[in-house]
């Protein structure tokens, strides 16, 4: 719960922007979920084809909403310029045209390993817990400031170096995934290094107070959690699969 | 307050197509502003240049949360197509590069009526009553259900004709304000016209029983009622003109 009274923490000084920034890097850097049990597997090669279908049927439903999400941070903004800047992230994923953009190419990624289009859109198989980690997801980015939105997409910090080491370990390991399934991963290469340079100076300028840094730090903390916990219910799944788990 | 229990008005039949479509049309035809007495002085040539002057101001805070309204609807849709066709209102507004779009004609409205772009920027002088309007038009938006929030919308059924008499009265009667100056009520006649035909099908294809063809013709006269309330605010400024009302 909130108090109107200053928190010990937030009566600090202001973090200068260097350390304001290492603080934010820090973040993905310990708690992204590269070093989940279950992304070490994948990039490892152990996956089995079924256990790496699980992974894309419930990832997609994490794919699905961002242009939810981020249409729910643009609604946030007071500023032209910014909306139309923000707008793009849309535009990355739902594509300017049918048959474009990252939640096409994602389709794209589940056919070249054999689950039909129409399943994955189907939400057939998504986890309870990837449900709850998307939902608080879109939650947090609905019902809190834009700071802490815009704070929360900082794991594109780390996003880039994750998909170069994917698309190898996917080419190494699992080669009966055709080439052209993993074009969602070669596409946020740039979009991540782009869309997080952004994001980052939006937070370092619009964090006015040492409270809003310990805000920003704790909603990309908080993002972690929710990429960690998705990997989570797989994890699980995989160790005791339900009834109706897909296998 | 919403009950479990069907109300006696949502267990009727379905309207058909065409029956539904008169319902709705009728709601912008028996309340739209046109008919609002400030609107009528406006079109028939008798504003003061400051009432004109504190029309635009207000008239602006409601244009400057059209892409807020239109982001919060588009983040209700779970087809990347139609988020794709939403999101061309946002582009609209906020234009797709800088010194374009409705919010940019609308300030270069304000300068060819002598009004400063950063004094409309600034929100100063707007009205409480025109505040109030706006923030429930946009929460609607946020809270309601997607086909409550498009069916909001179709006040553009009535627009483009409201746009091509405002035009002509302003010509006839506010020459004062360069032709320049009206090149948003220009741009709105054809983006009217296109985005009320969309939103009626959409509409009438989303609606699945009676209760949600009666919660759609109630969101247009929620809606109507936002303009008109707009509206009430600055005939009320015009009677009796508070301390730090702009005259």
């Amino acid at each position: 719960m909130s108090t109107l009274a200053p928190s010990p923490a937030g009566a600090g000084q202001l973090w200068s922007p260097e350390e304001f920034t290492a603080r934010l890097r820090a973040v993905p850097a310990e708690r992204y979920h590269d070093r989940h049990p279950f992304n070490v597997r994948m990039h490892q090669g152990t996956l089995t084809p079924a256990e790496l279908r699980r992974w894309i049927v419930n990832r997609f439903h994490y794919q699905r909403f961002i242009p939810v999400k981020d249409a729910l941070i643009l609604a946030k903004f007071d500023d032209p310029a910014l909306r139309r800047s923000w707008l793009r992230r849309i535009q990355d994923h739902d594509g300017t045209t049918e048959g474009e953009g990252g939640i096409e190419r994602w389709l794209r990624l589940g056919e070249a390993a054999g689950i039909d289009r129409a399943r994955l859109l189907s939400g057939d198989g998504v986890l309870p817990g990837v449900r709850l980690a998307v939902d608080g997801y879109v939650n947090f980015c609905r019902l809190r400031p834009a700071l802490e939105a815009v704070a929360a997409s900082l794991t594109e910090l780390a996003a880039p170096t994750l998909m170069r080491t994917r698309i190898a370990a996917f080419e190494r390991h699992y080669p009966w995934i055709g080439a052209e399934g993993l074009a969602y991963f070669r596409a946020r290469v740039g979009q991540g290094d782009r869309d997080s340079t952004e994001a980052l100076a939006l937070v370092l300028t619009g964090a006015a107070g040492r409270r809003d840094q310990e805000a920003a730090v704790a909603a990309l903390r908080f993002k972690c959690e929710v990429l960690w916990s998705l990997l989570d219910a797989l994890e699980t799944a995989t160790a005791h699969p339900a009834p109706d788990t897909p296998r």
